[in-house]
């Protein structure tokens, strides 16, 4: 089969790999109908110390059961699935606490072990709690719209329902999303999804605030730093945002969070922390501010949001622009990193 | 009227000044039944650098009312009351939210303008908002450990239950207390009022740690930094704990409770921070932990507590281990600092 590696900064390749195979009982292997080019992918492309072999990249996916190990009960070869990010059990402890990213048995795609899902194949662990059927459902049948829907629920439109659950949005919350990525327009739809009649958006690219608008957004805010602090207090009377839903994971960005957040307000992170250190001392003490957020538990999720996008009620998969062939993921990574794509459907 | 002033490290004097007079329509004078001294009194104790007109000290008292202003519509003279340890007016946009220590018009006090507590003598402002009326009540026909009681829903009791709120502390979750001082011990109290079953408390004062145990707590660990994380782990069967409170305000206390919080649980800060930076990037995220807390809006919780005190079945004054005198208070602080004393009332 095909699969995509990664060898270093900028340096993605789509290399012939021999097949996945079932390694245990609770595993199956699944063909891909349909992949995609995550901004988290975008890291290590940057930062990746240059290796002689590849790391298998990829981690959403949504395709079709080809074989289950002896010991999966809920799956059967032909079955339409959905992959989420990270695999787990979703019986430990942690999983039925609602926090899967956490199973004591699970973990995340893209070990040499466990390989990536920007692959023709894929073998998933655990695969009772790391797939979601799709019930009925032929993906011959379906739309292209709808298959980008349901592939957003492998991460990325849960991602951003995650950080709107965690900042706990609700009717009455103003909500400011920080962040204008496939992540930040899913967070502002995710947030209108939980009742949110008012979200702030920030972000300077108009084409992808257009979709946040579409998506939901009452207010677009183009300035950043302490600018964009100062149009958002503004917009908030003096007051500040009951959630900031920070969707970078970058200084600035928890930064400009930290300044618009309201007394007693929630941060909500869902972007990937590129710091450590973080100025979280007094600065949010003494407003009673809360840091909250982590790698999103889609499995938390799934159930609940598959009837909406089956339904058409809610169609996040516009978060992709554009699809390119497997062959092409390369030009897929480098139009991303550009910005001249938001996010890159992937069709084997 | 006799007051308290800190000069400098070490140097608390007690000074008799004029008598404080009503300034705004909205202040109430309050004469002190009883004060006392606060683990953050023990801050600048350290570290004020020396002056030579003192800052006035002292932000927890009861007592009764002298005097009040023209626009004081709940309190009369001879009202026994309760200061909080800020002042609010109680009914802006942010006290409605119940983040009553960040109101737009109120304050702290110890400041020239506004005077401390720590006196015999006080000027409350917005008094109908910072002043708590104890229903049908004499102070001088209730018993000294109901006073004491009362006294700690000023601060100290309040912030252990804030802590235990904002930590969102449930029947059916673990909590683990960081910290052995009076806060510590509240916050042991407060999350067995909030229907905790198990109550770890961090602590290696045996005294201390006795009262705790006295107030709920379920286990004591005495060791600390990873001796310490080891153990709640192992005694919480390698999970962690869902409710972490941190009531030290130093690092090595976050990095306990960094250690011990449970992948989606919340670590709950009430000791003021020490520092500013903290290591809160990737190692709060990848765990889907949560960091909350801060100044404790007590005029939230103090009518649901007041009944609780007055019928005797808390008794969270026995924090309190010893009793001077206004001008011995110089005395509380050295033997506070020394942790001799756990925390002293002060009868003028």
């Amino acid at each position: 089969m095909k699969a995509t590696f990664m060898y270093g900064p900028g340096d993605v390749r789509v290399e012939t790999v021999p097949d996945p195979v079932l390694r245990e009982p609770t595993d199956a292997i699944v063909r891909t109908v349909l992949a995609c080019v995550c901004g988290s992918d975008l890291h290590p492309y940057h930062s990746l110390p240059p290796r002689t072999s590849g790391r298998p990249m990829g981690h959403e996916m949504i395709g079709v059961v080809e074989e289950v190990g002896a010991d999966v009960r809920t799956l059967s070869p032909g079955d339409f699935v959905i992959a989420t990010f990270a695999y787990q059990d979703n019986t430990c402890v942690f999983c039925r606490e609602g926090f899967q990213t956490s199973c004591v048995h699970g973990g995340f795609y893209g070990s040499p072990d466990v390989g990536g899902l920007q692959a023709e194949l894929a073998r998933i662990p655990l695969a009772d709690g790391s797939l979601v059927k799709v019930p009925d459902a032929d993906p011959a049948a379906l739309e292209e719209r709808t298959l980008a829907s349901l592939l957003t629920l492998s991460d990325v439109y849960l991602t951003g329902y995650h950080a709107a659950h965690m900042g706990r949005v609700a009717p009455g919350r103003t909500v400011t999303v920080v962040g204008d990525g496939a992540v930040g327009l899913s967070a502002v739809l995710a947030s209108r999804q939980l009742g949110a009649e008012r979200v702030i958006l920030m972000g300077r690219h108009k084409d992808r605030t257009d979709l946040g608008v579409e998506f939901g957004a009452t207010e677009v805010v183009a300035e950043r730093g302490d600018d964009g602090i100062a149009r958002v207090m503004e917009l908030t009377g003096g007051e500040g945002s009951h959630v900031v839903i920070e969707a970078v994971g970058l200084m600035p960005a928890l930064e400009q969070s930290m300044g618009i957040v309201r007394p007693g307000g929630i941060i909500s992170r869902v972007g990937v922390p590129q710091y450590d250190q973080a100025p979280v001392g007094r600065a949010l003490f003494y407003k009673n501010a809360t840091l909250t957020g982590g790698p999103a538990p889609v499995r938390a999720y799934i159930e609940e949001a598959l009837p909406h996008v089956l339904a058409g009620s809610i169609d996040p998969g516009r978060v992709f622009d554009r699809t390119l062939g497997l062959d092409e993921i390369a030009r897929a990574y480098a139009e991303m990193d550009a910005r001249e794509a938001l996010k890159v459907l992937i069709a084997p």
